[in-house]
């Protein structure tokens, strides 16, 4: 996996500019539901990892098989 | 990819379920930061999705290569 992957970039750094925005102008019912429903994408996007990853060959770790 | 990834797993309901609770209790100013943190989370995720996809064989797709 690239290093860069752990790193959002420019474009993503401005996505989050707009989310740190948006999320002061939002009532805290807004703010609660927002965050419930991001909490579930983060689960979703945990799982589809966890598919790759099962699918992936051993050598796509650095080891030579 | 396996269909279930796009579900949640028991495990993930319950987790889901002490977030809404968490998110009731929390401060607009909590909640605020909470979210621009998840929101951080779903990019990187996002990131590691895409880098994984590239280093798949494209059999893993569904085509017979």
């Amino acid at each position: 996996m690239e290093p860069t992957s752990y790193e959002l970039t420019i474009e993503q750094q401005f996505q989050m500019r707009l989310m740190e925005e948006s999320a002061r102008n939002m009532s805290q019912a807004q703010l609660a539901d927002t965050l419930v429903q991001a909490s579930r994408l983060i689960m979703l996007k945990d799982n589809v990892i966890r598919s790759l990853m099962k699918q992936l060959p051993v050598r796509a770790f650095g080891y030579d098989v």
